[in-house]
This record gives structure tokens, sequence and C-alpha cells, in this order.
């Protein structure tokens, strides 16, 4: 199985030629949109989610991740192998805290193709490899090893809102065995307590849960957290 | 064909994460993304939209329904099989018109996973049972009958906007054929008349027609009738 | 493969009801949504699209494309094949361009189904050929040969936005190697430079390039060109 975990949108072409791509390479491999709405310009946002949404699929599962502000710059694509998982994409961070809670990482340099465009690598660059290592072609025997860009400054858990979702509900670089259930947290000056989940609170009122894939999400009962809370990527809150 | 009916939205996680499971459950089985956009929270419009949208679909099509303001809450998630096709979801309405235009209906409880989480049913509850029975596992044989929540106080025809697509039109709740091509409706003090098409009334004209799921819509041609006739998702019109 | 070009919205039920539909007729050949957010007024913005991200697919691939202001009118749609790929969809203008370039062009016209209804042609009309297409089936031996709607009016390079994307950058009908990349580029009174790509200019800054289809693209690095630039579907530009 191949994921698509970008910022590329749904509607427009980009999903659409990377998946066409990977359907000329690898006819039989199914594919997956798993985001298409990714922050396009904050990596370190895109690097929290990773870990937490690319759980639960099977081992052998290939994540093709292009979140890539640089696109056409020096820096290099990269292929990871974490444990019994591969994930490609730009080199810029995406995969740092990933990496860091893996047991074992691998990591190769992507050469780029002489006809490739200097503004899609998903398609021209990345896709390519995706396909390949679906189809069991251990791309790596003839890559050159390279170094992960490992962020080391950048905390395991961010307080920071990483990603709103449809429904406007704020999703948190924190994860949910980070925090004690009696806290309550603070954004924007709105202070949130701890539920279940959504119908365990009156409606129009906002708390926080851990989300069905561990991580802290701030949500109001039937109402938008984005809204109510000022809630967008980017935003800080902590714990009290 | 298993055939998705939710509020998931297409960009975000949901829907990939629901997807995914199916494609781990069931390899074969084709998957169509029919509605992302559904009302969250209003499940009578939902309910009006669904027997008219599911038509067409073959014998045998499972459709996975996700719309469930209550998720977390006691009500259960059932598995109705309705004439030839099988609806699996939530116990909230949502099933309640069409099974009252159902010849036969059967409807059982589904049991909640012990490592179900309780905010994504959509994934941990009601996909591995649609899987199941699109790989033609009669799950019903061990499921204990539930009695289906049947709204009688739902009207068989709600003068509703029930939803309102892409282009700005606004699909009611009113089959077609139980209102008079002669009738004039009015929504928000805006008076339609009644058009073949959209190329049959003037550029910016407001009308109603019988849209291709036999459902009543209001349209302007070449316009939005979200915005030119302030409709949304709950706005009551009338006959006159 | 076949290639869904429409302005259908991605959440909504159209593209969902299409695929459905083409899963029936053509259980074995792979969908790809390329575009579902095409400008559905504006078909000669989509017909200088149309060439340009046509090109990369395989010989044979079916294309269609639905941009369709006029559905329910007299108009016919057809079945054209051009070079070896073919293309189904309404005939208002929408393959005038791709014609224009190719080497070859058969045209034949689509009979209307009596059970078509009159405003989803995408579904009971052009799915169903493009079905048969992609099966193997010759469709246009039994065809009644069709005149092309070919719009000599139209240039063959079109100086006004025809598609903004996710990103808010502006595509255009203008060919990447029919400008110099001296040009300036005025729109709205904004001049841009050209640039190789995003990374290589500031922050904030707006500019042109070639895009990864071939097309003249305005976009701003790390910014919105739709918003910066004021640029919409149809908005005109001129070289300086």
């Amino acid at each position: 199985m191949i994921v698509l975990f970008t910022d590329f949108g749904d509607a427009g072409p980009y999903t659409g030629q990377m998946q066409a791509r990977l359907l000329q390479l690898a006819p039989d491999v199914p594919v997956v949109r798993l985001f298409s709405d990714l922050s396009p310009f904050d990596v370190q946002a895109v690097a929290c989610l990773l870990p937490a949404y690319c759980s639960g699929f099977p081992p052998g599962t290939v994540f093709l991740c292009v979140v890539d502000p640089g696109v056409g710059s020096e820096r290099p694509g990269v292929l990871v192998h974490a444990d019994d998982r591969w994930f490609v994409g730009p080199n810029e961070g995406l995969f740092a805290l990933l990496a860091r809670r893996a047991d074992r990482v691998d990591c190769a340099l992507l050469p780029l193709p002489a006809d490739a465009s200097s503004s899609f690598h998903g398609r021209d660059v990345f896709a390519p490899v995706a396909a390949r290592l679906a189809m069991g072609d251990r791309v790596t025997a003839q890559a050159q090893p390279a170094q992960l860009l490992d962020r080391t400054d950048w905390p395991d858990d961010l307080f920071q809102v990483v990603y709103t979702d449809h429904y406007g509900n704020a999703v948190t670089g924190v994860r949910a065995n980070e925090i004690e259930t009696s806290a309550t947290l603070n954004i924007n000056g709105h202070l949130l307590k701890a539920a279940k989940t959504f119908s365990a609170v009156p409606h129009g009122a906002a708390f926080w849960y851990a989300n069905s894939n561990g991580l802290i999400e701030l949500a109001v009962n039937r109402g938008r957290a984005d809204e109510q809370l000022g809630a967008v990527v980017g935003n800080a809150f902590r714990s009290e």
C-alpha cells in the first residue's frame, strides 16, 4: 500500500498526477490519500503528525510524504526506512520525530532525475521511488547513505496546533500520554478541561481529549474549535 | 462495492484512514467516495438523501454511512439490510426513511470492539463490518437483532434544504414526483418556477427542477443558489 | 486508465456517482481524479489546460472531460480521438486547442440515451462511453462523425489566468516556450519577472515561471498569488 501524506489539495491536479504516475509504475498497488491538506509551510507541525498517523498501517507500507516549501532548492530527497515502514520525501525535517521514535532507521539519498521538473518533485522524484519500493524493489541497495535532517532542536511534544480538520477540531503536537487528564489547557485565554469524547460535554462547550491517533485535540461539541478558540496551525497553548 | 456516505471531508485523514482499513480487510473490493461533505449535525437532512442517492447502485452494495454527532455516547451502531443492499452506521435516524420505503428490512446490533476509539467509530466499528459484508460474510447470523430508530415523527418529504453542492445548488428533502410541475416554491421570499434544466432559463435566473436523483433542487443558471437565495441546510421552503 | 477532468468537486456526489458507473461498466480499469475543480463556466480557460495536462499520460488513456455549462441544451456530446488518446465530453469548445495541436483527430457524435437525465450527462452519457473505450471497444465504428466545435476565434495562447490552484498559484493559458524568459508580465499592475522556481526568490516575492506542465504560472514564494495579485480565472495579463 502507498499512502499519500501531502499538502497538494484533493481537487486540483497534483494528487491526481502523482497517483497516475504511481499507477503506471506500480499498477497493482493500492494508493490511499491520507492527508492532502497538510500545512504547506510548517514542516515542524507536519513532523508531529507523521508518527501519530502512520501507526496502524501494516509493515511494508510506503508513505509518500511531500510538504516541501524548499522545492527546487539544493535540499535533496531521501528515502527513510524506519522499523518496518518506508518513507519517501524531501529532507527538510519531516521525518525528524518519526526517526527519533523508531528503533532502527536507515536513510538514503535520492538522486535527482535529469528530466525532473523544478517544482513538482512529488511526481518526478518521489513517486517513482515509492512505486519501486511498493513493488518490492529494495531501492536502497544502490543508493548513497544520507544524513537525515534530525532537528535536535525540536521538542518531542510540540505545544502548538499542528492541524485543523474539516470539522474545525485543532489537533496538537502533544502526545496524549504526556499530559495528565486533570490538566487544564489554555489556548488564547480559553481554559479547556479534558473529556472522553464529544457527547460527554454540553453542546457548544470546548474541551480537550485524546484523539483516535493518540494526540491531544482541542474541540467543541457540535461547534468549530478553530473559530470558537481562534485556533490556527502554529498557535501555541500551555498546560496549567 | 463499498460506498462511503459521510461528513468526514475529503482532504483530511478520516476518509483515508477508513479506506485504508477497508483495504486491509477487503483488498479486492472497490471503494467509492460518494459523499464526504454531508451536514455533520443534521441527521434528518442526511436521512432524506440516503434513499435517493443509494438507488442506482447494484444489489449487494454496502453503504458505509457515518454522520454521527453522538459518537462516543450510548447509541449503538447497526447493520441494516434493506431489500438487496446493506447499510452500516450509527443508529441515530440515518436509516429511518430508507427503511420506511423498503419492502424488507432487517436490523442487527453491532457490538463495540474492546479496542475501539471513542471518537472514530467509522474506522474502528463500522468499516470492519462493511468489509466483512463486502467479502460475502453474512455478519447478521451472529448478530443480535436491533430496533431501528425509525423516527415516525419525520415526514416522508422534508420541505427543507438538505444539502448544498459544490456549485451552490440546494438539494431538498422533497421527492420530485410529490410536487406538481406547476408549483411555485417560496424560499426566503424568492419565488421559483420549475424548469427542465439549467439551459432552459436565462443566465442568473433561479428555478427549481427534478434533479438526476429524483429530488427537488433549487438552482440558478450560471450562478449560486446558496448565495442568491440564502439557502443553507435546514432552511425551510414551501409550495404555493 | 480513465482520467477525470471535471468541475464536479471532490467531496460531493457527482465524482463518486460517475466513478461508480465506471466501476460497474469497466471494473478493472483504474480511474484517476485529475481535476475536479475546473472553472464551471469558462470553457475557453479549460480548453487551454487540457492539452497541457493530458500530456504525460500513456497512449490509450481515456479522458472523461465534463465542464458543461450548457447541459440539457441541444449541444451534443462527442468522442474525440486525438493522436493516441481518447476524449469524451460535451462539444462546447473544450477540445478545440487539443485538436488544433494534434496530428490526427477524429470526432464522433454521442447519441443521447433515452433514459439519460437532463442535468447529469457525465454519469448518464459520457461515463458509459468512456468505460466502453477503456475496455477496448472501439465505439466510433458505430458512431456518426461529428464536426468538432473548433473555435477558430480562440488564440493558441490565452493571456489570462485559466486556473488557480490549492496554493493560490495562478496558471495561465500561455505556453512557456512562447515567452522569452526576460519578459516582464503585468497583471493588475503587478510586474513579475521570471524565476526558475519558488526557492529562487525571497519569501513573499511574486514571480512567473514555467510550471511542471509547460504553462506560464504566476506565483508568490510562501504566499498566495491569487490574493496578493488579485488573480482570478479570466483575469487578463500582458507581457511588457
